[in-house]
């Protein structure tokens, strides 16, 4: 049996058709979305706007999907169309939507289609910022019980900031709107037929990190809360959802439209779909006690647990069932990660005459021992999302001298990052989630090798590496496989197609006993900048070069 | 009449030509010195060492003084051999050498010509820099008056810690040398035909400055003290000295051997010798409130005072007639300017598509608004030398997201220096020396002029740069003028020569009042990394970033 994967990127979505025996990939199509910039509709005098085009996700699964399918017949002579028994579908988000009464985006209208606001409003457009600020601000006031599993703010990128601001700039889109869907949700309803709001399966992924919807309070948050925003909120909220649900339920069955135009049957199971972070940590093997990190421009931190004794402080989301049915999904993350590393080569763009690529820096890098530069970075050139959640704060470099070189501080700013996730495991541990393994997927785990041995040194925990690089499509064919119930629940798969690469990265202890000095000054750091109270940093510098100087000698 | 100035740098040695009574600049030329790289010697292991060759320095007078002479002939129909009627001598420091019993260097024997320790130790020689740390700790336990004009610390760039060094590391050389002499005292002594150690004439500037020599002490410091370091210590005080001279007064006249060889005659009177900042800060017409900032890769800002009512802490010397006789002159600077600029063009190297040279990055700083760029930096990369007196602090940069450009740090280093400038003058203020007046002069001074805006807008006072490009050498001319008697005192002669140009840089009322801001928090960064004491520093990131958004909305 086979299961379609579907991955929603920001720039381009993939189909990969996955034996769901063996979890092997047997064919697999990329398409770079055709409306905007590399997919993305973008606004010269507006560098906080990026939406897409939702004709471009129908368009994107219908072309991936038949030419996986055309590769599948040519790479495995086991495979028939008809051995595909269902479809899961993994996205980025908060990525919302307006659609009409028969849940037509507003975009696919002629009189809407040139207007960015009918369009999907993509995960990171940050035009909401200041309706994001009055969530927080109210909810703090009046409503703390809804932030507290939020890390006490309510983000920009998320639904109701977005559609707020809609609102506030756009109030005839926005009226024109029955309802606003998750592009999570939009996919698989567009594959079953079954796009009209009062029909749509919301993903209890999305609704939960991004909603603010929590069964602990009854689902959404209430009239009165989203009427002290906007009266037009509250009446809104009857046109989203009372309930959600898990991946492992089927949204239906594939279209007899869609089963026709893909070559595939009506008995395929089209799953609930849900984030991509969340099911690439179910294809990565995402069970208790076991971190995955999605490592690239940014990273995600999710770990499942059955039980969550106490709200987290300064973890953005705690929401039961969005990753593995039945478990609590913990999501934490880093706001840059990669992006400080781009930032570094491409913008600043040091060295040019030896010296311009992640490769040769990562070279410089590598020549290096820890503590060796005498250089200590703060990794917040985005904020910091955890555990801080704060949003204004900035990147931070200190014990330059005049010989300091460009691979020395390519170590630092990567450093910097491995505190920033030591940081957070600690949170997590200090909260009794526990924290045994450590599984990394997504690019920079496969990329870069130093940058996973730091991680393992700063942190002292081995660091592994999904076998698959395609977790969350991955993730994705699970879930079908399971909403097609061919598999009870997500683990009977996982076990037989989540693993890890036998080549994995070990603390070494030397190195690891002086990154445990250096994580002191970084959290000295940490708290000063980032956290109310006094400290007296006159140490910092000092204890830099007494370390650089102690490294040097050996 | 005409004088001639010598500038010995760091790798040249220049002559100019000086009609004393406007400051014309009739002849000049300079020469690299030829041993070593550049005129240094360096040591592949040990980056410390900077070494130079006594030969160099008279065979650079020679040929300096012979081609100034020829082009002044050449240029002024007035000039002629006989109408010279001294020579003053500036020159790099602390940069002592080892002599033998006739005054000839160690260097230029032949037993000693290929050890670096027989050789002059440059200013920037770092190799002592243990004994250094001994001297400031046996000093502050047991003699605290000694450091208290020094600003409580010792350097490795100094006289006796150099030549406490050399008996540490190379016992032979220390016991082969009669005495040891600075350059500026060495090229007088050469020229007047006085090396014998016992016959020398020593500078108050070096003396005062880098020996700890002060009236108030008896000279030198004490044998108890220097036997404290080390017995022979105490024993070679015998063999240093027990007077110093201002540059007003003569060394001698030129020696027959040297009129002959330059084509003078011996009447020339060769003037005492001081170091290069303060006879600059002299040819830029150093006068009571009036500041003068020698800017290159680091600076020294120096200003004089016929009284000083007590020591102020962190300025590193304070020495009467250092400058201008009668006066006490008043010493400070910061370790690096220049050079954090040059390290972050020539080392970091940014941009290296569009962004190569300063130029390239000045004008992409010139764009920005203060406060536009949201970093700020500290001015460490080379330790502080005032008002913190410490080595061991260290560069910082903060304030970076992942779109801050090159050019925005290019001003942000460009701010922190500005910013150390100020809390200079500061000080000074803070202990009663009143600045009415700056006046700046070196290289940056007359290369970069956003710099010069920058300084004063920050400072919020008007910066004034010197006429003359060639201040040291002025310098050297006025003691040799007044040495020689034709005029009675400095200021005489300076009042005639020394002037500024006519566009100076006001400060920009909007622009200091940003500076205002951001000065503040530079200060807390200071006191923070710097001092001892407890701080808060969550408000920084936050209120760079509201100076950032406020400036970007004007």
């Amino acid at each position: 049996m086979y299961a379609i994967g579907l991955d929603y990127g920001t720039n381009s979505v993939r189909s990969v058709i996955i034996n769901t025996q063996t979890g092997e990939e047997v064919g697999t199509h990329s398409w770079v979305y055709e409306t905007g910039e590399k997919g993305i509709i973008l606004d010269a005098k507006n560098h906080n706007l990026a939406r897409q085009n939702p004709a471009d996700y129908i368009k994107g699964f219908e072309i991936t999907i038949k030419k996986a399918i055309e590769m599948a017949k040519e790479n495995d002579s086991d495979f028939s169309s008809d051995k595909v028994i269902g479809i899961g579908t993994a996205t980025t988000g908060s990525t919302p939507l307006p659609v009409n009464e028969d849940g037509t985006p507003l975009a696919m209208l002629e009189k809407y289609k040139e207007n960015p606001n009918a369009h999907a409003w993509l995960w990171k457009d940050h035009t909401a910022y200041q309706e994001a600020e009055e969530i927080t601000r109210t909810a703090r006031e009046n409503y703390p019980h809804l932030l507290a599993k939020y890390g006490d703010v309510y983000s920009s990128e998320w639904f109701f900031s977005k559609i707020w601001h809609c609102l506030n700039i756009d109030e005839e889109i926005f009226d024109a709107a029955k309802s606003w869907v998750e592009l999570c949700d939009f996919v698989p309803a567009v594959l079953a037929g079954k796009t009209k709001p009062e029909k749509l399966v919301r993903s209890r992924c999305a609704a939960g990190h991004k909603a603010m919807f929590n069964e602990e309070w009854g689902g959404l948050p209430s009239k009165d809360f989203l009427g002290s925003l906007d009266p037009k909120l509250a009446e809104l909220r009857d046109d989203l959802f009372e309930k959600t649900y898990t991946s492992d339920k089927e949204v239906g069955k594939l279209s007899q439209e869609w089963a026709d135009k893909l070559g595939l049957n009506t008995d395929v199971s089209v799953a609930v779909g849900a984030f991509d972070a969340h099911l690439g940590a179910v294809g990565a093997g995402a069970e208790e006690n076991r971190l995955i990190k999605i490592m690239g421009t940014s990273t995600c931190d999710i770990i499942i647990s059955k039980e969550v004794e106490k709200d987290i402080p300064g973890i953005c989301g705690i929401v039961n069932g969005s990753v593995v049915p039945g478990y609590h999904g913990l999501e934490a993350g880093q706001s840059a990660v990669g992006d400080i590393f781009n930032w570094f080569v491409n913008v600043i763009n040091p060295g040019s005459d030896e010296q311009v690529s992640h490769e040769d820096l990562t070279i410089a890098a590598q020549e290096l021992k820890p503590g060796e530069s005498g250089l200590l970075a703060l990794d917040w050139n985005n904020g910091n999302r955890t555990i801080l959640v704060d949003q204004r704060l900035t990147g931070l470099l200190l014990g330059q001298t005049l010989h300091t070189t460009p691979g020395e501080i390519y170590r630092a700013l990567v450093e910097a990052t491995a505190f920033g996730a030591l940081a957070i495991i600690n949170r997590f541990e200090e909260y009794g989630v526990e924290i045994k393994e450590v599984v990394n997927c997504g690019g920079i785990s496969e990329k870069n090798e130093l940058i996973m041995q730091i991680y393992a040194d700063v942190t002292g925990r081995e660091m592994k590496i999904s076998k698959s690089s395609e977790t969350c499509a991955l993730g994705g064919a699970i879930s079908a496989a399971v909403a097609s119930g061919q598999y009870d629940k997500f683990e009977d798969m996982q076990e037989k197609v989540c693993e890890t690469k036998e080549k994995t990265f070990t603390p070494i202890p030397e190195n690891h006993a002086i990154y445990k000095k250096l994580f002191d000054l970084y959290m000295q750091l940490h708290d000063s900048f980032g956290k109310e109270g006094k400290s007296d940093l006159q140490n910092v510098m000092k204890e830099l070069l007494d370390i650089k100087e102690e490294v040097r000698k050996q």
